[in-house]
């Protein structure tokens, strides 16, 4: 790095600039390369095969309401960090479920969330929210308590114009695809919608039938019963498989490639009829056993898995999260509030029952995210640098990051190489940030493909290729879009 | 990094030189960040919150015996580096239980110790050893077999001088607090020695009951006899916990601010009353089972964070060490000795009890340490990141080193931020290193910084408001100093 | 790193060369160190103290039969990730069990691998066989399906020659000396004709007794049978016993200086005579039970180590790997097909028994390997860092490679220096990829030590010394080779 470009460009707290080479390496020579790198495919368009925007604002393309309701409400790592530092959710506006009153003044909350922005420093979350207000607000001053009306009525403004609807934000951000989350008794009126507008944006669904596949969720056997009348299938084993197939094809037949399975451990299993149909009366009672509702979670994976291989749809497991660590959160403001955290998760023996049924079919592809970083050289690259049926999801959550993203290269690299991996996605809801996401995945993927270059380890030929496969290749093929 | 700079600094292996850039980033660049973030702190008044210095050294103010007593026989980072390679404790002059002879020549200890110098390359014990003999001792030779009399003679003729009693190399080393680790049944009387004597050092104790809290210790309800005696308690679960409350506060009139508690685990429960009591009972018993004695231990910790409440004691919990691995060493020596091995640790189920109770109360702080790594990024950060009651403690012990504390900035920033954790603390009974402990924490925090500024992560002007905080901001506040 | 440098030295994907500073940090100061310290370095004689070549090659000196048999077939870095892309083993010529055929022609093989040979970027093992290709081979470009058939009869073609036969290779890559790895029941007496026909090359057994240690293996009774037999003792526990002793005897006459154990976990235990005579007595049925045939394994590392301090061979354990995950592909084609995980190792209890035993005699070595990488600064560091007989093993398998180096050195140095862990070894039986090995391993160290000069944790002098201990002097003097 050079020292003088350095003193150059040292601002004040107050000013907001991105510099062109944020994320890259220091030295000079290494940031060369990732520049060459980052160029090439900096412009590429954005394919998101997993998130959690609503499909909602693309069906109905209504101009979102105010810079709180856009980039703090919905963002559970912007107010976990601000309640770690004892800002109480109510004074962010998070609704309650007794329906006491919390803060409405979106200013309010504005402000509040100006005054504790130092707290995000040196995390991503900072880097995401300041990429998008520069880039897609034009906000050039730093947020502080002292900025904050300005930069409120300055989003503010913006929001309400057309070029800043869902739709014209999408086609700005270059977005070629993208993948929203819906529950498997969704009807999936708002992407009929979309379809039906002859708007051009493509926006999937995907699959995620967490709700009738775990037992322990309160109205379970409601769910269960409403999902098998959806699919006009019996209250049996089989019916359910049916109505799952039903579901499916709904599904797909509206644009989705893929499921998601979102379950506490990565346990499979795979049991014969008899014990399935035993298995699925017992778990539609309410006394449900924990092992049991921990069994049919698993049972369901494989039953997933066999069913992928039928209808194509690529299949997402994200295992190890403790949802709703904190009881009194739960019981005031319900799931989402920040209070998920990561535990030790197995794969090696969790998953085998699956893998000894279908590991070894190619036309399998099932990708394999965590929350615990041990796993990652110690399992999952091994696992997915071995079966055909497996692939390695990008650096997750709490990892995505561009530290996370570093490790997760640096432990599954060696032992799995990049065509295990499927590239990024941003799973989120933070629609603003999409672009933001995207951006610093590509820019720490050339950081790592540069350092490697550098050190004589990788072509800078092979790394350009590698770098548009990280970008935009490999999600677009290994989700099959 | 220059190249020229580096050929003319190759010393020979025998002269012993402080480099102004050691720990510094080699880039140009980033190094010339680093320095200017260094020197805004590298003045700053140490602020040692948490340590095993003796009260007595500054009660007495007598001048420390002889270099082999001061460097090798309190410094169980010493004396086990040596003992792996084959050296028998007894020739470092440990002292035996059964009161056999050992070495008690302190020239032939340290000659030992000379001898075996290379073995700590690449270890900090070799930077905090030879930063004190430097800076302390003037010494500028490396310490080998051959300078090993000449150095051990220049430092044991300071040692005699006024100008290296306790006190005076306090005021030298710049320490603005100093808290040492004191049993609850210590009568604290060189802390009151302290105080009465007029002198303006700072030396507050912290409140470790671990050996009236732990009942598998030998001897263990005979110390809670004499506890409860000290505070003239009945002998009952309630006259137990009014003997804590008492002597917290006989410690916090002394200056404490802080208690301390190492447990095999983070378990952590909280039983009512009726139960409490009756395991009270139990554990007063000789047959005291393991699964009780971790009940008893988990329950005072949530007892121990309810008077933390009334009192405001900030409080640290440190599990994870496999206390006395090595059997016969433990027989014949005793405790510390070098043969404590950290074992994983379970955070999120262990203190759930705890957090349920008093997680979302901003008025306790409960500051985490660990031994497992694994549990930064998968169990504290997202545990800190969200909970007002939690802070992280910096790396620890076998951590507490550049590589180590690296580790615990990349896994927790990202997650955590920087105002979940607490700044440096330097955990030690040799006096000697703690300038350069808290020297080297600086550096590298000042590197980590550094390198996030030149990849335009953080701002220069907020870096320097970081490194401050991180220096010296952090602890101060949240050891409530 | 220069960046002028740089632009000159991008090939297009075609060309093979490789970078003099291939796997040097970039930067132009540290580069500049790692050059020295590997220049003093990379052209002393290879140690080889534990690797998996047949000592038949070098007994019968017979050339190698052609580029497949000697590039895939025996490696399973190759293959495993072959098969993660959907190649089946048969495509590869990998034999089944029920001998239906495989493909045959090794040419075809070969193209098959080098249209896969992308798969490989940024894996050890691409740096592996380029360097081979290049340095032994004279290839200049780079496998790929076009250069396929050159390569192949480039390499083919001198494979033929005599100077590419087992021992002029073994001189050509200056090997001091090779162990090989042996079962128990092997006779030697490829090793036998070695040393009779007055080659002077340096080939010697290791002792590895698996197969009569391990009674959930099959066929064990019938191999203790056989085992106790060679020794003429009686089937009894003293009998077994006696027959280890008089095996290891023999594997030393004949060379050995180290025993190797692979076993599932790092369990050991300690029994008294008539429980271990009961349990021996147990381990023969046929219905072993999983606890039974855990217990023998972990009583006989015991007794192993007990023996080891009798006749000085070192000992290795390796442990932690789940073998043959893959129960399809174990099923079709047997063993070691690249279907082996790894698993959570746990040492801080496991090793207890035995080091309770023996662990403070420094008269015994004890190798420590691990798949776990948490264990390394959790667990592995502070054994070794205490234990006199502990010492540990390089980063193996999945983690020998240039990142798996780096994590193993900064998690360990810091507490357990360099003089705890014992040089590289390169585990394989991939031979033509010795020198490559041992060359990355020296280059990796000589990168990690540069490192630790840049940041003046270390002077460049000592970095020597240590760069020539951590390529040579440190694997021939814990393996007392």
């Amino acid at each position: 790095m050079n020292t003088d470009e350095q003193n150059e460009e040292i601002p004040s707290l107050g000013t907001l600039a991105l510099h062109p080479d944020r994320l890259f390496p220091p030295d000079a020579g290494v940031r060369a390369i990732a520049r060459r790198l980052y160029a090439s495919v900096s412009d590429l368009p954005i394919i998101s095969p997993h998130g959690h925007t609503d499909p909602r604002w693309f069906a109905t393309n209504k101009n979102f309401s105010d810079p709180a309701a856009l980039f703090v409400a919905p963002d559970h790592y912007v107010f976990r960090m601000l309640y770690s530092q004892g800002v109480p959710l109510e004074r962010l506006g998070i609704r309650r479920r007794d329906g006491e009153p919390v803060e409405a003044d979106p200013r309010k909350i504005w402000r509040l969330f100006a005054e504790h922005f130092h707290l995000f420093r040196g995390t991503p979350t900072r880097m995401w929210i300041e990429q998008s207000l520069h880039d897609t607000f034009s906000v050039r001053e730093r947020l502080t308590a002292e900025s904050a009306d300005r930069i409120y009525d300055q989003v503010n403004d913006l929001l309400a114009r057309p070029a800043f609807r869902p739709r014209a934000l999408f086609e700005r951000f270059n977005i070629d695809v993208i993948a929203t989350t819906d529950a498997a008794l969704d009807d999936l009126s708002h992407h009929d919608a979309i379809r039906q507008s002859g708007w051009s944006g493509r926006v999937v669904p995907t699959y995620r039938p967490d709700a009738v596949v775990d037992p322990s969720r309160k109205g379970f056997a409601a769910d269960v019963e409403a999902f098998n009348a959806i699919a006009s299938a019996p209250m049996t084993w089989a019916g359910y498989l049916e109505a799952h197939r039903s579901r499916r094809h709904y599904f797909k037949r509206r644009g989705a490639t893929a499921s998601d399975h979102g379950h506490p451990t990565a346990r499979t299993a795979n049991l014969d009829r008899v014990a399935a149909e035993q298995l699925f009366s017992r778990v539609l009672r309410p006394d449900v056993s924990t092992e049991d509702a921990e069994l049919f979670r698993a049972l369901l994976l494989t039953e997933m898995a066999r069913m992928s291989l039928d209808d194509g749809l690529v299949m997402q497991l994200h295992p190890g999260s403790f949802r709703n660590h904190n009881s009194a959160l739960f019981s005031a403001f319900g799931p989402d509030i920040g209070a998920d955290i990561p535990t030790p998760t197995d794969y090696v023996h969790a998953l085998k029952p699956l893998l000894d049924e279908l590991g070894n079919d190619p036309r399998l592809t099932l990708i394999l995210f965590t929350l615990d970083e041990t796993a990652y050289s110690r399992e999952l690259a091994p696992l997915a640098g071995h079966y055909p049926a497996l692939r390695l999801g990008p650096a997750w959550w709490f990892f995505d990051s561009p530290d996370g993203m570093r490790r997760f290269r640096e432990l599954t690299t060696e032992t799995a190489g990049f065509y295990n991996t499927v590239g990024f996605n941003d799973d989120t809801r933070a629609y603003l940030s999409i672009p933001a996401r995207h951006d610093m995945a590509r820019r720490c993927d050339c950081s790592f493909l540069a350092n490697r270059v550098a050190e004589h380890r990788l072509d800078e030929a092979e790394a350009q290729v590698l770098a548009a496969d990280l970008a935009h290749g490999l999600a677009k093929r290994s989700y099959r879009l």
